[in-house]
């Protein structure tokens, strides 16, 4: 678990989208932010008090958390002054970089010398179980996409915003980077051994109060071939109440496969549900969020009819709209 | 990839079932096999001949193969002394023990002062990349089960070896540590790292001539939570042409999940027939296996009876009928 508040470095973004996990960070947990960092050259600005180091530290922040997408897979050496710094001024570093911070020995001497940690979230910080399947109290929702990156994080951190708004007890639970360094914990799903994907998910959904929602943020597809075993894995580690589907309306082929693509909602729907009903026999299906990005807000607003009534089911455009709609379809469960 | 052939160590197996690796070499695999090492209170027999390290290694074996389950998870004082001699007479060592060879200090070193490797078959050997989708020339065969442990690595062997036989061109690709020990190369599944599960088992089965056929054994069940996404792995990245189901028809509970009854062989030819088509459209279930070892004689015959019937596929016991009619079932696709 990582300690909050936060200090977001944004170090020397080329533009803003290289600081979208900081801008998640601001725009989901703004209590975790404190303020940003930025170094010369930054072209990024979350509209955030720029602080010092010290400042920060003073202002009661304590975890330098990298938001920013390094350039070339390496720690600059403009970068590794200031996290030095940070370590000597008593910060812990977070960071979700594919290069780990613990591999770099003087920010690993730092860390040891101030007692600092160094949270690598890439890869996981403690051993899972294998599943054993056994109901658990609570109830867990799921993000279910039709491709990799449609929208699964956003849906359920808007899904869980809406819930707590409502009163509802629920708990956003991350399974990649981004999703950890917003709130601190959660698994790197992608970076879990084999055996124990299931088993991962399961210990970050324990039993928990029986109006008690866990809104599991989805990976992958079970139509993307890249990644579709570890789509399963949340679906069978998470034994899922409820499923949301999850849709880009305008993507022509699946990321980064060229020659698939994408499923219909009827197919994600039919394919997860089956698979759901394994792990828990009243799974529903109970919601779709689309991505509306790309199209015109009377676009938006049409294909959202159409796809409510084709599927006969709340759709909506959580960024656009909210996770209101969807919230109340669990609430009615 | 381990040099071939083995000594096969067989310890001081408490019993036959003990060595069941080392059994899997001998059936499968004669020609690997030179000959067996039992230490004193070896309670096990392969039927090879016993020869000494010295001996063995005059008669042209490679590599010790710990054909034995350890017990307690420890590599005892008495293995020890044996695996340092066999290091210093010049034998590689090969392992599937959850305890690595390489973790033990006296083997590495021994190893590296002789020159020798040490293949640690639990764990990958090599990184592998994310799957890429892209459709691979030559044919593949996969084997799912209803559950874990129902004889699907027994199927896909007997299958290559009957379809060897009949001169196809073919290949086992094994997944799992014991397939792995057998031929001395493959993918150890279950410990490969989410995101490079496909791509593993791309990476395991290449292009390759177009009347060609990789036999891949399978791993999990798509209807068993714990393991169930590393199943569908194997479905994505093996693109399989055909699917055979396979199916232990006496076992009540899934493998380890005493709350989960197993799926029919229906629900398991739909869910991964679908599936399966998302990477390979022509994909088809060719077949079905049938582990009939706690069935008489005449309840076998008249199980695959009904089970052929039903389902209008060849359904055999490869145990006891071989491999043929399956071998057949491919060829005539």
């Amino acid at each position: 678990m990582i300690e909050t508040p936060y200090l977001l470095f944004l170090g020397d973004a080329p533009d803003q989208l290289a600081v979208k996990v900081a801008q998640g960070i601001k725009d989901w947990r703004p209590d975790n932010a404190v303020a940003q960092f930025r170094m010369d050259g930054c072209k990024a600005d979350l509209g955030l008090a720029d602080m010092t180091l010290a400042e920060a530290k003073e202002a009661g922040a304590k975890t330098l958390v990298i938001g920013v997408a390094n350039r070339g897979g390496v720690i600059s050496a403009a970068w590794k002054s200031v996290l030095l710094e940070a370590l000597n001024l008593g910060f812990d570093l977070a960071s979700g970089l594919h290069n780990l911070l613990r591999d770099e020995a003087d920010l690993a001497s730092a860390a040891t010398k101030n007692g600092r940690s160094l949270h690598d979230v890439r890869i996981p910080s403690e051993p899972y179980p294998i599943a054993n399947g056994v109901k658990r109290s609570g109830k867990r929702v799921l993000a279910v996409g039709t491709d990799c990156s449609v929208g699964k994080m956003y849906t359920a951190l808007a899904l869980d915003a809406a819930m707590q708004k409502k009163g509802m007890k629920s708990t956003f639970r991350a399974t990649g980077q981004t999703g950890i360094l917003i709130t601190g914990e959660g698994v790197p799903l992608d970076a879990v051994v084999a055996d124990f994907m299931a088993g991962s998910i399961e210990h970050l959904t324990p039993d928990n109060d029986d109006d008690h929602w866990d809104v599991i943020e989805g990976q992958g597809s079970l139509f993307h071939v890249s990644f579709s075993g570890v789509t399963l894995a949340l679906i069978h580690g998470g034994q899922p109440d409820a499923l949301i589907l999850c849709h880009e309306p305008t993507r022509e082929t699946m990321r980064g496969l060229p020659d698939y693509t994408l499923p219909s909602l009827e197919a994600v729907r039919d394919t997860a549900l089956a698979l759901a009903k394994v792990a828990n026999a009243g799974c529903k299906v109970v919601g779709i969020s689309i991505n509306t990005q790309h199209m015109s807000e009377a676009e938006a607003e049409a294909y959202l009819a159409e796809v409510e009534t084709r599927l006969g089911l709340p759709a909506v455009d959580p960024f656009r709209q909210g996770g209101d709609r969807l919230a109340d379809a669990l609430a009615a469960l």
